[in-house]
């Protein structure tokens, strides 16, 4: 039995691409400069400046921005704004698993439309939309995809603003991951492609959601969404009735990091790691489990495998727990299926620790009996 | 027309009473101390040492202690946990406006029970109780109420813990206040009297929420509740599928300011400064406005006035307004009543600003017609 577990399961960076130092001292002239601002209760929106940023970086005013404390939070409020028991909502298929247990909770009638490598399938999503569902919502996540680490190309994002346009429902653009890219080229969000030419924040269509977790440190909990002022106004109000503002301190914190030379050099060690990690873990799953199929990602935290039609994920999860390793499985990702799946979350690991994690499952997997390929 | 509001309505200190070169120390040696805590995602429980911190406070182990975004979310994950749509609710009369708001949106049966300077009218707490109302929580705000500025008594303390054994309902002690005390004696709380002697941690009738948001600062939204694991299992599992966990960093700095001197400190600053506020204001409404009736409190951060009856403090409320002092309508605290009365905050003023206030109040009170005792 090996003393340390390694969890390919956890979507968290590991201590060392964290910028503690600089998230010290960002904290030190957060206090400094705006004592007021951060220690008062401040507004349901969040802290100015951060929100002055965001929206910058957006190339909208403030009045689109919301703050919350983590992405999940935002996507309540959106949710409980504007989705109502038994509305339609379209996912991906595979998708976040707790975006799902939070539509589920909700009551919503949930569409799962087939995700391919270059992102969710237009035409199926499509065809849905020609049966009359009149979805309130399509939930999408552009880049380096949770769980299968695929990203949107660009001419569906093109193909998604108008369909979210011609049947007038809102794309919810999940963006978590942008910012840590580490090969190939950034892609324009559909937050931007829904905006008219030379009238910026003019977009009807597109909901946008992100945070600072992947970029400052999960444990500073701070997300936000870009929409329409008056949906925003809106959450903001349920923002407000449910905690009166969101944490003032962490966002004082992060909007002296963002606006340091810190940031930069921050993000490109995490992006440096992170295509360390990811190119390892391609390599030691081509050297130690042959059967596996997956696409090393241009991005993100996670890779996607398929393992041959009739494995038993299940069993082999519980096989590799023995062995000291464990992941998550694609059923936790799925309405239905996913069965020979599973997600490897390499963000949290050190290249040692997911070189042996492979090889322990590559153990568990050869323990396992022989898929039965044509089982019922 | 003056050229800066005073605002009697805001529940915050002013920022002279926040220890902001102790928040900054704090915050310095908990990324030092404990990087990976204060940036990782950490638990739906919140920040394991300050857990353990709280939980000494109140002599149980730490899986009786929640912590929250801020002590509203700890009432909003409580109410989703305890109280369905119908369920009995008793409340003060009057109460917290967004407590009252937060009941009323999950459809509560809301029972008011009307409060004396002694805290809430238990012998009409009963009456309510023996009409067979079987409540599921009672809500009293025991130290310093807001807005009455009222304490509740020992005596009534362990009443009402006899009577939520006897009729099996939770009594929801809401104690921000509790460590403002700057004069009397501070009274043991419901949560200890519910409490078997040498059995810590055994009562089963009592809820207790606080906060740091008047001891440390508002801006670091730091809010927690003590209960019995059952239901603090319950209530993190909701707070999981929320947000995934409170802040680690606002928590991590708030557990290193409580356990340093500046902690002691501060506190003592912060009862005297309020201490002199609450007198001046005592003080000023004698001096400028003789047809008041008002109980300076023993502590907290606010004063309840009542005016003669028939007074229409709503026109009051604008003839300040244009005086350039504002406050909160008594009619804001209750589901009905409250026309004459008002409160007045105190603690985010200072000596000057309440003397200054209170003479404009003054002045908006004698620019109304006399109050009309016998009208309908």
């Amino acid at each position: 039995m090996p003393s340390t577990t390694i969890s390919f399961a956890r979507g968290a960076p590991s201590l060392d691409i964290v910028d503690v130092d600089g998230l010290r001292a960002a904290a030190d002239r957060a206090f400094a400069k705006d004592p007021a601002g951060l220690t008062g209760y401040g507004k349901g929106t969040g802290y100015g400046p951060l929100r002055e940023w965001i929206a910058d970086q957006h190339d909208v005013d403030a009045e689109h921005v919301l703050l919350t404390n983590g992405s999940m939070q935002a996507d309540a409020f959106l949710f409980d704004a504007v989705v109502a028991s038994d509305d339609t909502v379209i996912v991906e298929l595979p998708t976040y698993d707790r975006t799902l247990l939070s539509l589920r909770g909700r009551g919503a009638d949930i569409r799962a439309v087939e995700l391919e490598s270059d992102g969710v399938d237009v035409a199926a999503l499509e065809r849905v939309l020609k049966t009359g569902a009149g979805p309130k919502l399509a939930h999408l996540i552009p880049n380096f995809q949770n769980p299968a680490g695929y990203t949107l190309s660009l001419a569906k994002r093109q193909q998604l603003v108008e369909l979210a346009r011609a049947y007038d429902f809102l794309i919810f653009e999940d963006d978590p991951y942008r910012e840590v890219r580490f090969s190939g080229e950034s892609l324009p969000t559909m937050l931007s492609l829904d905006t008219d030419p030379g009238r910026p924040g003019s977009g009807q269509h597109v909901v946008y959601a992100s945070s600072f977790s992947k970029i400052v440190c999960p444990g500073i909990r701070v997300g936000y969404l870009v929409a329409q002022p008056e949906l925003i106004a809106k959450i903001a109000k349920l923002a407000v009735n449910t905690y009166i503002a969101p944490n003032q301190v962490a966002q004082g914190i992060v909007n002296q990091f963002v606006r340091s030379e810190a940031f930069p050099a921050s993000i490109t060690k995490v992006k440096t790691e992170l295509a360390t990690r990811a190119a390892k873990l391609g390599e030691a799953l081509n050297r130690e489990l042959p059967d596996a199929r997956f696409e090393v990602p241009e991005g993100g935290y996670f890779m996607w495998v398929e393992l041959p039609k009739g494995t038993d994920v299940a069993a082999l999860h519980a096989a590799a727990a023995e062995r000291g390793v464990v992941f998550t499985k694609g059923t936790d990702f799925m309405l239905e299926g996913g069965e020979a799946a599973l997600r490897l979350a390499y963000a949290g690991l050190t290249v040692p620790e997911i070189e042996e994690g492979v090889t322990r499952i590559a153990d568990a997997y050869r323990s396992l009996a022989a898929p039965a390929v044509d089982a019922a």
